[in-house]
């Protein structure tokens, strides 16, 4: 750890920075933005999953009363000509351009000063479409004869994309391959060989508050207001869309309603740019829930696991073959492929690995970044996995994985060395929560009770970078200028704990610039945990730098090294009233080295590891299906703590998200339509869903992390879904292979143990 | 001069930043500011000079359909303890508190959402007072028996003012002395002395943007949206007042529609910082026109000069005793009084010197800066004086003043060696310029024609500080972060000029962020021409700091030194992408060494020296009195042109005002009230009114300057005045000595000269 000038500020449950503001009403949302002259957007969306467009009728909704114009691709066209974006590949336009490729897909928007009189107008467009074939299931897209897209076009960004420019006739977004050691040696060798296929259903983030931009044009340029977790590519996205320099575009972003992933890279901010550029005043587009479930879901996969395994249950070799179910356009699916692909084999030490990962288009909705990056996907297939072996080797779960789990210094399946990675500790503080070696009471008449335990891991994202500015005034109270974004998670927080600690003042003297591209430095985005390392970094050695200039202040004006003077007291020595300012500035990027094309080894896969681990008690109706989990843990490896109470209310906060994925939620389709496009329909935990929870860190440090401190807000997803699969065998004796877990598929799969199998209705 | 890294930024007219902003309406003022909420405040302000309040009765203007609420005094205590504010003191209310001491002082305010039912309310409220005797002439304030202030309270900022700290019995807010060589000596050796004095009247900024504030109550504090040149000020000023941390108070100030040195310090920050607080919704105050009258002024003046000259025209000894008129409250008078003090002699090189400059309390509208911060009144006083001993002596004005100046090397009355104050320069440029040396046709029947030069300069404030950081963006645009405060005097596009400069990119990819307390660094404020100097230097060194950090990061990335790589390709062989910043800060502060208190010396009075001369030709109508102004002639030392086309409007922008001082305007008083505050009655010069002109700056250079260049705002007022009385004396032979030059003065004294003076009306 980095032991440098503790002062108590970290490692203190600090009360939220916003806590005041959001009590009050008063915190700023992009929602409550209302700009003079302003007109609102109601997109029309595509009612089909994949065809030409034949026409567009417009005429009516723009003779709709009230209606100030409706836009097309060929409008956008005028002051977009290359209107195709994307993160990793330019493969979206900003509207539907000759083909739809999913329904809900936007094709043509609406503008009135009224956004009821848009959205009444939306509803007389008529558009006429050619259908093509189309394709759903990510394993069937990989042979398919229905083809998404035309030809691939992967945005340059990332050099293994580089062989697929210009494809066509595949639906492969990306492919990831690994080798290690020698895999068919091992199957061949093998006491055991277990293989089985694990699915996930796509599901939703739907933050409370639901994707809104709004965009106006400035004498310079373009401003952007939006509820985005991504400012900087933002600015730097929208500016390569117009051909002009990243500092004519401006993207401010107030607190979040929630991300969780969905509102990375460009979502409606390229339609809200182009449309304000094309009409010279302020517009805003803002979703329903139900527009929600057309713009980004998370990944369904599939996941075919086999290992081999010796006698005495160690495993010797594993394959992992991974198909993710991208949607229409790729958004960030190629990295979901390549840096979960990473770790599919889990938290094991394997000497033999090959991983298979691919990244699939199909006619649904785009499926993105949602909180875990594709882990709690894979923890759910090897996790299980873990169980059945262990059932079928009569071996104790816990037993099995102590076995078998990387240590410090183990080499990883990308050869990365296992460091500051406390898979042990956490795999133990699972168990010593769960009383897992203690005897456990089973069964209660119909309802049978079992107990199951998971854990899983990560790499973060890399190589990204971070800055940061410290400004320290005259009275000693210091203004931090980050490009984080606060959707809730506490960054703001933290991040002022950090400047306290460095300068030895109050985190409550801190205050937080919020991002706004021409002010807040860049900063890659809000995702994937990075943001503690990262950014906390940056803010730790911005922070450092701003000490050190005080120091050269002090020396200037004569003070004594050691000297405790407060702050104010330097400043006014030196400029004879209360004046001036100290400005400290960092950035942070991890080393990286990029995995051999071949082998797909690297010696710094990630610039550190998550560990999350989970254990369930579930009482199963064996007459219902219905499933109660009695208990919940989490145990997180989150480094050492900056603020502890908000560590806590991640992990919880996470495991209750995933909770709602094990247990009750799928995006339902039928030939590419959405069925259960609401919240009446697709149902997230209530208050009363929510299982009893104990959620909390292990003891542990990442050596460069800000005072040894790491990421958190993914890990209480990862282990959740297994542990309460592995719960259920352990009460039932049933295996449930696909999320989520219903009543109807754990009492079919009772029946079916029962050898009198339910018909399909 | 910084030969460092000339690429042709600095030194070219690029256009104004602001140009397609400001002329497509886009430019963002506080006046156009609407917060959801928002109050609107109208105030309700005193009818006499001075007095004690008895009673004031709000029931009428409460009970007013429409009014939300209204304030007094009693009110700003809950949340203002101690309500009073001030530069240089302590003495101004939030709202009158017990006493007023001016007509028109803010005594209530009505809240409503409607502005004109706030008025309609304003009218409504009656107030009692016990009257007191005032006084309105600096000179009698000196020994009236009407006293302002009961008891004097120091800001404790400037040490010369702590001795009056408590004392009571005093119109004196500042009294400067500066003492130099043997004046007694000089003037029993003197050949000839002279002595006059020389008047002012008050007159004002008239901003065509009047007075504007809002401020808005936050989750963290308080947000104040300002017409201000003080950003830093008002922050510091309000936390002090609230007992608070300054990062908790934030002020954002977009473009200004003229500021003068009117919208400096407190003027309606506190007022509406203290409504918002009060009722905890937003609040706006917008002055009218006529509300300017009651809240500042720029300082009438009595300047009694006197001088030891010898038979060939050189002077000996000057004495010189300056009382000015402060109003009821100090603002910056006292500054002025010391600031101006330092040059009252003139740029003249006089080794016995004695100054006595007062700053005085009265009963009228505070007066404050105005461009020249008081320069213009004394260069009225010592060059409409040295033309009258020139006369005396049969000396041509020209040569007269050749004899005397200073010149570089020379000792100046504070004892600081004259550096880079190209006085002889400008000297012969205005003479030049005039043709001076060549016949001149002066008469053409009953209109006179004559012609009249002057020379005046300026020590600028000091000690002052300003800091910048300059952020730079992946594809090599950058960003300015600085709080000098853009009201028209071109400091976006000079400041871009620098950023551009040292970083070899075109001034056009320099965006600038204007003045907001949580982002842009502390400046001390936009005044007295300073931030060209000041600023312009911090902007300098924080964009050479960027560039060193550029050259850090070339060599980093293997780029060989020299090699004329775009920035853009820095960035994406460190991050691979477009992504990162790099971020360069600095503060600058010239060195200082405060003035000696018995003598008033002190060896570095000014970071740098302003130099205005001028030329006037006129034809005065005898039968009228009319003076026609047939050519002006403005010229500066502003050291090099960072761009001339700004320079040379800023000479003639402050030609016309200083014009309209001299010819047209006046605050006309009775009894302490204004009779004439309204556009139809206090007159401006209007497009037909402005003389024919010419200005122009000398090629010089400022050693320490950014680039060599130093401020120019105010340099074009200094010499207008007596160059035009010059003009008249050498026309008709009468000299004029109190501003303005009427037509009915002029006839006055061509009538008194003639032997047949004008009975009074």
């Amino acid at each position: 750890m980095n032991k440098i000038m503790r002062h108590g500020q970290v490692g203190r449950s600090a009360p939220r920075l916003e806590a005041r503001e959001k009590a009050t009403g008063r915190a700023e949302y992009v929602h409550n933005l209302r700009l003079p002259g302003m007109l609102y957007g109601k997109i029309f969306r595509s009612t089909i999953p994949h065809g030409r467009i034949r026409s567009i009728d417009v005429s009516a909704a723009a003779a709709h009363p009230g209606v100030y114009r409706v836009i097309t691709a060929a409008d956008v066209a005028k002051v977009v000509p290359n209107p195709y974006y994307g993160p990793a590949f330019h493969d979206q336009p900003i509207l539907a351009i000759d083909k739809v490729h999913h329904v809900g897909e936007p094709v043509a928007v609406v503008l009135a000063t009224d956004p009821h009189v848009a959205e009444e107008a939306a509803a007389l467009i008529v558009a006429q479409y050619d259908e093509l074939p189309a394709v759903y299931d990510e394993v069937e897209a990989m042979t398919s004869k229905a083809v998404v897209h035309d030809v691939l076009k992967p945005a340059g960004t990332f050099p293994d994309l580089k062989h697929l420019q210009g494809k066509t006739d595949t639906n492969v977004a990306l492919d990831f391959h690994l080798r290690r050691g020698d895999v068919a040696k091992a199957f061949a060798e093998a006491d055991h060989v277990f293989e089985h296929t694990f699915r996930t259903k796509a599901v939703l983030h739907l933050p409370l508050e639901p994707f809104v931009s709004v965009a106006e044009t400035t004498g310079s340029g373009l401003t952007i207001h939006t509820a985005s977790q991504s400012p900087s590519f933002v600015r730097i996205e929208i500016a390569r869309l117009l051909g002009w320099p990243e500092n004519r575009v401006r993207v401010k972003v107030p607190y979040l309603g929630g991300g969780f992933g969905a509102k990375l890279y460009i979502k409606l901010e390229a339609l809200v740019a182009a449309l304000a550029l094309i009409v010279n005043r302020p517009v805003k587009i803002a979703l329903t829930m139900e527009e929600q479930f057309f713009t980004l879901t998370k990944h369904a996969s599939t996941f075919r696991i086999k290992s081999a395994v010796s006698k005495d249950g160690k495993i010797t070799g594993r394959e992992c073959e991974v198909w993710w179910n991208g949607g229409a356009y790729a958004d960030i699916g190629p990295r979901i492929t390549q840096k979960s692909g990473f770790t599919a084999p889990g938290p094991y030490d394997i000497d033999n690995v090959t991983i298979d990962s691919y990244s699939l288009y199909t006619n649904l909705t785009p499926a993105g970044a949602l909180r875990g990056f594709g882990i709690p996907q894979l923890v759910w297939a090897y996790e299980s996995h873990a169980d059945m072996i262990a059932r079928a080797l009569k071996l104790d779960p816990l037993a099995f994985r102590r076995k078998n789990i990387l240590r410090e210094g183990n080499a990883q399946a990308t050869g990365t060395i296992m460091r500051d990675a406390a898979i042990e500790a956490v795999l133990e503080q699972v168990s010593a929560r769960m009383d897992w070696e203690k005897p456990f009471a089973r069964s209660s008449g119909s309802v049978k009770r079992g107990r199951g335990i998971a854990i899983g891991f990560k790499a973060s994202i890399s190589p990204t970078t971070s800055v940061a500015i410290v400004n320290v005034a005259a009275d000693g109270s210091a203004t931090l200028y980050c490009s984080t974004v606060d959707m809730g998670q506490g960054s703001d927080t933290a991040n002022a704990q950090i400047v306290a600690e460095v300068l030895s003042i109050e985190a409550e003297a801190v205050r937080i610039v919020h991002p706004d591209t021409d002010v807040t430095p860049y900063d890659m985005a809000t995702l994937g945990s990075r943001s503690l390392y990262h950014m906390g970094n940056a803010v730790r050695l911005a922070a450092q730098d701003a000490k050190a200039k005080l120091a050269d202040l002090a020396r200037e004006v004569g003070v004594p090294e050691g000297s405790n003077i407060p702050i104010a007291e330097l400043f006014v020595k030196k400029y004879k009233m209360q004046a001036g300012n100290i400005i400290g500035t960092a950035s942070y990027i991890p080393s990286y080295v990029p995995p051999e094309a071949e082998t797909g080894q690297t010696p710094n896969a990630t610039p550190f590891w998550m560990v999350g681990g989970a254990g369930a008690e579930v009482e199963v109706d064996t007459e219902t299906g219905h499933v109660r989990v009695t208990r919940l843990v989490n145990v997180g490896d989150v480094g050492t703590l900056i603020n502890p109470r908000i560590v806590a209310t991640q992990l919880s906060g996470a495991a209750v998200m995933q909770y709602g994925f094990t247990m009750q939620e799928q995006i339902e389709t039928d030939g590419g339509q959405i069925t259960n496009a609401s919240f009446a329909d697709y149902k997230i935990p209530s208050i009363l869903d929510i299982p009893p929870m104990e959620s909390e860190a292990v003891d542990a440090e990442q050596h460069d992390g800000p005072f040894g401190a790491k990421g958190v807000g993914e890990s209480g997803t990862f282990a959740v879904s297994p542990a309460i699969a592995n719960a259920i065998d352990d009460a039932v004796g049933v295996r449930i292979s696909e999320l989520p877990i219903t009543p109807e598929a754990v009492y079919r799969a009772i029946r079916a143990r029962n050898g009198d199998p339910l018909e399909d209705a």
